[in-house]
């Protein structure tokens, strides 16, 4: 008999459980570095030069929980940070990416929710202070401290501070993404992943998908409501999935036409070309809500768009274009008391609705994968900003690549 | 005995009250004649520039009720629609006004809801189809086919047709409004006037009144809610009475310092001068809903506005200003999902549970008069169009200046 075995006949049958657990959680854990390393930018001006470099990430504190990267959905913001389209980049080396998912490999002494080995998710928010009416309603992705996925800067206190958090240094310390190897986030924005959807497809759920179910389900869309989807792209695609899901009649709105039989695939009801001069002509009075996804809106002729709406009925965009949208007229709310908003992401109570819906129902997104490298990451930038992605991107293998997991 | 005596011997009692009712109302009638007369403009150049004139009314139908008028109150849309701010003039000579009170003359054969002598309100529409989705969801100030009280057109079949009303000259008809003797609207767009609801202050309640209940009533503001209205003017100071009225809590923001006096005198709980730089910086999450009566938005820095909406909360334009609002950033409405919206009138329903709370209340905006004429209404557009009124005017003396009512 080997030593082991002898420690466990000391125990009563249930401790030797606990201790097994134990064991086993000590053999999935692997080590935390000090430094993560990812794949970085240095200015907006080489935006998909990307170098593979050390990163720091926050101070480990109660709440926080520590996760293994094992891929990384590539959204639309990554591109608009990293060429400067949102502003200047707060800090560099700068990772980007925040549709990520892996596995726990550490967890904060006031987590209760995971355990080491847990398959989780982190989309595009890591922080907040979760004592504000917002984050006490639901709405901590409203937090006026939250803090983003990437760029962002942490304060002290898990956030709750006013004192910027600073490394051993004296070097602020900003968020960093998921085109790494390794992301910190409070446990709240922290998201167990159903056992039925793949990583990479849960990947951009994290963000594209959030965006889109969150304004959906705040707008009681279901059955006996018309919805359009406006912009058929990784966001838009993600609109029509869970617009149809939830039982709505769906319209796809974009203005290429190729696109018409992956939007039916998708379970589009109707195809609507607005490259069509005459597209919203017998469209008027027939939305419940529109879901904009498109980036291009400030060239968009608005007041066609708002005059599809019902009475009350809202437009409400979750694409950002770097541009401000259209100066309409006041007037233009007249004919239908029509609505013009927008969201950010969502909470974690939609989260968890959201991927119970995709696994209940068997949703699966259209996803391309590409292996995470300096090049993958420049392909993945460069195609999504050009748009050439069917309907949205996934960086994989960085289990592999960062030679983590083993 | 006189012969009149002598007939009603000839009927049973019942029958008497009747012929006496009958008779009654004949002495209430007055003639109504073939064409109105009222103060008109010909041209936006010479916009305070009126000229007593004679005026064609749309064709009697049977869902229209006649009105001798009383009074009118003068609206900020008079002013933006003779100065050509809202596009030119569909006819001249054009008579605006459509804040009318007077007394019911004639009813068509379709007509239930009032009889001959009735004191009733016009307010900014005088017909809608009554068949739309819209028109049978309380809706009907949505309706596509809506007729506003002045400048447009008619169509035959009480407007569901698609054949333009004209007059027996084949002139198209237009809607006039009510600076004027007489007033013909369906039965949709009257509404009987509470009898502690003096006229001269129940007038503005039919466009002014309306266009800010609506929207409150439609937000359900209501206790626990805080409301801001924005812009102390004819609007905003309507907007002050039925907000506190609902029970909500409400600030009065207001560019001009000394209007604080009377803002809280109309029962604002708190007052914010837009003036100082800094107002915005404490008001963060603040307001559940904001009505935006000012019309001069277009020079507002629309995103600090914004940002002092709670989660989800609704910034709603019923001012309108004669430019574009600015072009603001999608992202604009991320940190707290914010609407921009606005709205048109309201529905009968909602002006007859406002008139109910104005009487049940006892609700008295602030109202000054002037005696209609060519210089009366002068004077009136003119103040309208500097904001020199507090808060709201009255047009005056309608049956005395016309000779109608003897």
């Amino acid at each position: 008999m080997n030593t082991s075995i002898n420690i466990f006949h000391h125990f009563p049958s249930f401790s030797r459980l606990k201790i097994l657990i134990i064991f086993k959680s000590i053999l999935k854990m692997s080590a935390v570095p000090d430094q993560y390393e990812g794949f970085t930018v240095s200015s907006t001006k080489e935006w998909s030069n990307f170098s593979r470099t050390k990163i720091t990430p926050k101070n480990f504190e109660d709440h926080d929980v520590d996760i293994e990267n094992e891929c990384c959905g590539v959204c639309g913001s990554d591109v608009h940070t990293i060429t400067g389209g949102w502003g200047e980049l707060g800090t560099t080396p700068l990772c980007v990416g925040h549709e990520i998912i892996g596995k726990v490999i550490r967890v904060g002494k006031a987590v209760k929710e995971f355990q080491v080995g847990d398959r989780v998710g982190v989309g595009a928010q890591v922080q907040s202070c979760m004592q504000c009416k917002n984050c006490k309603s639901n709405n901590e992705n409203y937090c006026p401290k939250m803090v983003d996925t990437y760029n962002a800067p942490y304060n002290e206190d898990e956030g709750r501070s006013d004192k910027l958090m600073k490394d051993s240094k004296g070097n602020q310390i900003f968020s960093q993404g998921g085109y790494s190897s390794h992301t910190r986030a409070h446990q709240q924005f922290v998201f167990a992943i159903p056992k039925n959807i793949p990583s990479h497809e849960a990947a951009p759920m994290m963000c594209a998908g959030l965006t889109t179910y969150s304004p959906l389900r705040r707008a009681n869309v279901g059955p006996g409501k018309t919805v359009g989807i406006l912009g058929i792209g990784g966001l838009g695609h993600f609109g029509i999935l869970w617009a149809k899901a939830m039982g709505a009649e769906v319209y796809a709105l974009s203005h290429t036409p190729s696109k018409k039989s992956e939007a039916k695939e998708l379970g589009a009801d109707k195809f609507i070309c607005t490259e069509n001069e005459n597209w919203a002509d017998d469209l008027a009075f027939t939305f419940d809500f529109i879901l904009n996804a498109a980036d291009m809106t400030h060239k968009f002729d608005l007041t066609k768009y708002l005059g599809t709406l019902k009475v009350q009925g809202e437009f409400h965009n979750v694409g950002l274009p770097d541009e401000p949208l259209p100066g309409i007229m006041a007037q233009t709310f007249a004919p239908n008391g029509c609505k013009l908003t927008g969201s950010h992401i969502g909470s974690k109570k939609e989260m968890l609705e959201m991927l119970d819906l995709a696994s209940r129902k068997n949703i699966h997104p259209m996803i391309e994968t590409i292996k995470i490298s300096e090049k993958g990451c420049k392909e993945a930038v460069e195609r999504v900003k050009v748009n050439d992605v069917r309907y949205r991107l996934t960086l994989v293998g960085h289990r592999e690549v960062f030679g983590t997991g083993k």
